[in-house]
Parts: structure tokens; C-alpha cells; sequence
């Protein structure tokens, strides 16, 4: 019966009587196509990289070998931080980065990867995919040129390397660090001096002594990256990416030239290898970070009172964008919403299931 | 040239040399497939039963109409409790249901879905996609001729509906209750006599008056099945459902007929609805949950005497299974030491964060 269907749906009776008349119209349906992809990161980040790396297999095993993306690491073909440019004006058709590296050409940027005390992982999921986030974000991206898609999170990150302990607001005074998207201004208010530098470039910058604090992601990258090499107090929680989102950018008009089904596979493939990418921290990090206190590392809580103090710097800084930019209003306030309503609830059922079991764990290991 | 490389790889030049023989080739390359989906779930429930609705849509889209997926809700074609089987023998190609329905076959199967104090969603995803749940899973499948893959999770559940508020132990001897999995084993420890039922057929029967007590999922779904309008206190954390996976189960021999990219495109959608079912859960649960409790529904945390003698109950019946199954042991020894690793740093990291901005939102709105 099946046999019978494709012979029908293929009109081969056509080809029979008329020639090679029809068989364009076959052959059209799955035309080959060649995209270039640049990543803001290096090949050594396994996850990072790696999950954007995945996304491309998929791509071309879904569409039979026609839809084919060439993947590119960090300053290969584009700069770490001009990939957005570098999609929007079609240099390269797709990219994989994080909105809030570009929070200088629009603020409203970074609600694309993570703003400070905002969703984890999978409350931006549900703000991404079922909430209004999706159309906020294309409506957004879409003035740029873009259609943007999830394509990864790194989960709660940890709030970096420090070469001093922080025991009050003081040691924050005067530190330079490197961190990114609005978690730099809301340090500033707190007397850091914060650094945008791209994750391949940190290390060096922090062995020559230029910088006094780094925060990257957490045990998987940081170990890779080196970090405990040279600052030994790792603090928790990275309250400013609660869940860091990475972002897979596609140019507009190449994205539209595609026929449907191209666009339906990329569509899928990216959730795809935007899961994976969480999976691949959550199975790595525990390891990681066995291995970085075995070397050396010691782990600290941010003191509450440099929390409490970035939590009211953070209102500041959203009032003060809000006061000047509607866009960035009307997206804080959607977001917002969704934060203070879904939080509770996570707080509630999530975690007092996971205090339990991490409680039980730790009684049974006594 | 993205023309010319289209010309070269669907051999025109040999069509046009040769008459109608290159033409099966390049049409055989999307055969036509038509394939029925038998699930668990009534067609009310719009996560459970709606992301394997959007699977099949995705599936369609991304073939470019070529795999077609019909989809029938719990009852229509299959029994909601039969899927397993239905998909096994080849009655349907594939089905949407949860492994531990199927406890009484093989007790191993509950780790598909869920088991007492075990992973919650992301962790699940986590072992399922990058640890060893993967293989562990397929080898265990396999041998029932099915391929399986998660479609959706419900994140971590409720503990359900109480006529009587539970107050001791004693309190929970003799309860007639509705649960799925190992959860009515650890649960007839502790007094309850437990009783499985699908998840459309369990209305009637509180209505009825023969059950004291029913748990199914959360918010949402409890509000569509109407339980609160029966028993009145809502007590979580279902500490037996930390995160419950739903399986999409495809007939082995069908899915290997398949051609290799139509294999790759349900791999991806597959994916693409297993994380759109839990950001639907976690879109919509605080707003059911909200409305459940402004009609009347009572929110109360298990006691913790309740939840040792279930965590204490859970490992005598884990080492039952283990002493008589070696497969069963093998599966619970990964599973638990990942379990083991993930939930501290969850705790520490993710669970640091949400409790700082839960009581951050808290404060606020005083």
C-alpha cells in the first residue's frame, strides 16, 4: 500500500507519459542549500560549542544531506562579538550567540539570554515557547533583520572566581571584573569595574593580573577555561543568569527563502540541540566541579547583603531603562509578570521536593 | 549556484540522457508513510494529550507532508492502559503513554516515567539524554520490539487530593487513593491501599465515592479532571513523581523501515514537544493552581514524618525489585548515583537562586 501511495504521491504515471517534464517539480521539493554559521565561542567548549555543533548534524540528517550548515568557532570567520552584526547583514546566515553581548545597539537584548534575578532554564522555556516571550522576541529581533531561536542554557550560573573573599560590600569596591549583559551595570553600582571580554580571550587577561574577578558559566567551562588557576573563591549564585539562554540567529531573508519543510526541520533540530545543551551541563557540571575543589577551589555563598544590595541596584537599572525605552518597558513588564508568577510556584512544589531529597541524600550518606 | 548544485545532486543530466529510470530515485527519497499513534490521555488534557498532537504536526511539516502521524486519544483505538502493547505487536506504530503503567510487565519500566525520590525533570533529561538512561532504556525497550523516546514531562507533581486533611500516619490507613508506578507500593507501606486507573476514568470513581483519595498530576490537569470539586485539601510534594517523562513508544520494525532522515525527523520534533509539554505545564500550572485554591482547594505540605517513612519505604521496596531483577538493580545503581551527584549541585546552584527570588518577591509585595 505504501509502495502504491509513493507512486502516486510521485507522479511517476506523469513522468511515464510527458518525460522529464515532471521531474523538476520532484526534485524541486528538496533543492540543496548551503548556510555558514558563526559561534561566539571556541571548539573546546564542549557544550557551548558543541550543542551548535549537534544542531548542524541534525539539520543535515533531517533533511537528507540537502540543508547543510558549516559551523564556525569564535573569530574564524566573524568575531566573538559581532556575530548578530554579522547575521543581520547577512555576512553569515546563521549565528550562535548570546542576545546580551549586544546590549549596547538595544537593552531590550538581553531578555534573549538572561537579565538579573530573572527565569531560570525552564521558566525562559515557558516564557520562550508558551509565554509571550516568543513573539516579543521575534517582534524584537525581527527590526534587526533576525528570527531567533533557543539554542541552549546554561542553568543557574555561578557567580565566578574571586583572587579575595568578599565578606562585605567593600571588597567590591574598585574590582575589576569580567561579566556580561546588564550584570555589569549592576555591579558597577555596587563599585566593580566590569569587562566584556569573550570566553576564549578571559584567561590571559586574568594571568596577567588585569582582572581581579571573572564569571564565565560554571564548572564545565570555567574548569576548561582554566580559571582556578589563578583565583581560588568560587562563589554562588550567579543571580544575574538565573538561566542564561544562547541564542541560535538566522538572517531573515535567508530564513524566508527557505521552502516550508527546511524551515519546519530548523525549527525542531534548535529545540533539539537547545535541550541537549542543558542536559550536557547538568551531566558535566557535578564532575566539574568534584574535579576544581579537589585542585584547590573553595566554594562561598554571595554574602546576603552584596544580594540584597544587586537586587535593589537591579531595580534601579530596570527603571532607569524602562524610563527611556518603551520597548524595553513593555518586555520587563511582560517578563516580570511571568517571573513573580511562576517563581512561587517552583519554589513551592520543585524545590521543596528537591530540599527534601537532597536533605535525605545527605542524612543517608552520614 | 545554490541551482546549479540542486541540478547536480538530482542527477538531471542522467534523467534527461536516459528517459523515466533516474526519476524512482530521487522521488523514493520521501515515500510516502502513514502511521497511527495510539495515546494514553483524553483529548481534554491539553498538555498530555496536546504535545503529542503537536508532535505529529511537526512531524508533517517537517517531511514536508510525507510521514503522517494520525493521532487517536486515550479509548478510540487502544485501551489507555494497552498502548505498551498496541505499540509492541504492532497494532499502531506508535504510542503516547507512560512506562509505569506497565509496572506489572516489567518493573524496570518505571524508570521511563518515574520512581520514588528520583530526578526531577531536567535531571531526567539530563541521564535520559547524556547519561546513561539512553542506552539503558533502548536495551530494555528493545525487547519488547519498541524505540523509545521522551514526550514530555509534567515537572514535579502534586501529591494529590485528600477528602481528610493528614495530619499522622494513622491517618493514611485504609485510604482508597488513585496513583500510577512504585508510588502505590511505597504508599501501601505506609497503610493506603493504592488503586491504578487511567487518568479520564478517575472522576467518576471519587464521584462515586470509592476512592479517598486521587492524585494524577498538578494544576492544570487536576482542574480539567475536576477533582477539587470531590476532596478539598491538595497536599504536595508528589515525592513519587519528582519529574514524571512521558514515552512516545514507536514499533521497532516500523521505525527501522523508515528511511534514515525520516528516522532524524522524528528524533528532533520528538524533542522539540518533549520540552514544549513541560514549558506548557509550567505556562499554565500557577494560573490553575491560583483558581483551584479561589474555589476552595486547601494547599498542604506533606507532613515530614509522611515523607521519612516513604523515603525509608522506597528503599526496601528499590532493594525487593533489585534482589529478584538484576536488571531492575543495574538501571536503579546508574540511575541513584546520578541522582546522588545531580541533586546537591541542583540544591546548591539552581536552589540557592530560586529561594533568594522567591523571598526577594516576597519581600516586595509586602
Amino acid at each position: 500500500m505504501q509502495r502504491r501511495s509513493f507512486l502516486k504521491k510521485a507522479g511517476l504515471g506523469a513522468v511515464a507519459g510527458t518525460g522529464v517534464i515532471a521531474a523538476p517539480v520532484i526534485a524541486q521539493e528538496n533543492p540543496a542549500v548551503k548556510w555558514r554559521m558563526a559561534s561566539s565561542f571556541p571548539r573546546s567548549l564542549v557544550a557551548l560549542f558543541g550543542s551548535a555543533d549537534r544542531f548542524t548534524k541534525y539539520v543535515k540528517e533531517a533533511s537528507n544531506g540537502n540543508l547543510q550548515i558549516d559551523l564556525f568557532p569564535a573569530g574564524e570567520i566573524v568575531p566573538a562579538l559581532q556575530v548578530l552584526d554579522a547575521v543581520s547583514n547577512g555576512t553569515v546566515q546563521a549565528g550562535h550567540t548570546c542576545g546580551y553581548y549586544y546590549l549596547g545597539k538595544n537593552p531590550s537584548f538581553c531578555f534573549d539570554t538572561a537579565v538579573p534575578f530573572g527565569l531560570n532554564a525552564r521558566q525562559l522555556n515557558a516564557w520562550m515557547l508558551e509565554g509571550n516571550g516568543k513573539k516579543l522576541m521575534r517582534d524584537l529581533f525581527g527590526k534587526v533583520n533576525i528570527v531567533n531561536f533557543p539554542l541552549g542554557n546554561t542553568g543557574t550560573q555561578m557567580g565566578g572566581w574571586f583572587r579575595k573573599e568578599i565578606k562585605s560590600l567593600e571588597d567590591l569596591k574598585g574590582l575589576k571584573m569580567r561579566t556580561a549583559g546588564l550584570a555589569g551595570e549592576v555591579l558597577a553600582k555596587l563599585g566593580v569595574v566590569p569587562q566584556q571580554i569573550a570566553g576564549g580571550d578571559i584567561y590571559p587577561s586574568l594571568e596577567k593580573g588585569t582582572l581581579d574577578a571573572v564569571e564565565f558559566v560554571g564548572p564545565l567551562d570555567d574548569e576548561k577555561l582554566g580559571f582556578n588557576k589563578v583565583a581560588k573563591y568560587y562563589y554562588y549564585p550567579g543571580f544575574w543568569e538565573g538561566g542564561a539562554q544562547v541564542s541560535a540567529y538566522f538572517n531573515k531573508d535567508a530564513f524566508e527563502k527557505l521552502p516550508k519543510h527546511y524551515q519546519a526541520i530548523l525549527e525542531s533540530t534548535v529545540i533539539r540541540a537547545h535541550t541537549e545543551m542543558m542536559a550536557m551541563y547538568d551531566s558535566m557540571n557535578p564532575g566539574a566541579l568534584r574535579r576544581l575543589i579537589a585542585n584547590g577551589a573553595v566554594l562561598k555563598e554571595f554574602p546576603k547583603e552584596m544580594m540584597d544590595a544587586s537586587f535593589t541596584a537591579t531595580a534601579e537599572i530596570y527603571k532607569k531603562y524602562s524610563d527611556k525605552d518603551e520597548t524595553f518597558k513593555t518586555i520587563l513588564t511582560d517578563y516580570m509578570a511571568y517571573r513573580d508568577d511562576l517563581i512561587p510556584w517552583f519554589n513551592v512544589v520543585e524545590g521543596s521536593y528537591t530540599r527534601y531529597v537532597a536533605h535525605a541524600i545527605s542524612q543517608a550518606r552520614k
